[in-house]
């Protein structure tokens, strides 16, 4: 990889991806407790979320729980992988910074 | 550091400050060569030296070898700490993901 996966690089993403990485493979996490993790507004955790389905990179589901809405976000396989390349790609970038 | 460095987060500019930390502190890289290791064309690589340069994290010098120009770019001392920042801030967010 030349350059780091532009999906992931992004900031906001960075950490949404990260802290997903973080969980059992397909444990979801709701997206109240995303945005604390995060510390983004409600928005623009939203839009970075619908970047990161769009890239297949993770999965949401929205149902209720009673009558209160409830959305959450879970890493699938292929994000998984792209955040596993995306690390390696940093890694080789510090580990060259720091190897000489 | 709630977000990375956007001065080095880019791309190309941590490519380069990559490049520049593997040196010996306070060596010059030429811009040639730097062009080799980042990949990048000569006018997109000048322009992100010129926003490290305007940041305090690089110094260029200018002179001639003969009746041939030359440029040499080096890290400052305030860009090492900057990068170490940087890195420390990615290896926490990586480590987190990680480590659970």
């Amino acid at each position: 990889m030349e350059q780091p996966d532009p999906t992931i690089h992004q900031p906001v993403r960075l950490k949404i991806m990260a802290a997903l990485k973080a969980l059992p493979q397909g444990e979801q996490l709701e997206f109240v407790r995303l945005k604390g993790i995060v510390g983004a507004t409600e928005g623009n955790l939203g839009a970075h979320i619908t970047t990161l389905e769009e890239a297949g990179y993770v999965g949401v589901e929205k149902d209720f729980v009673g009558k209160r809405p409830r959305t959450r976000v879970a890493m699938t396989p292929h994000g998984r992988r792209a955040f596993e390349d995306y690390v390696s790609y940093l890694q080789e970038i510090i580990g060259v910074a720091g190897s000489s």
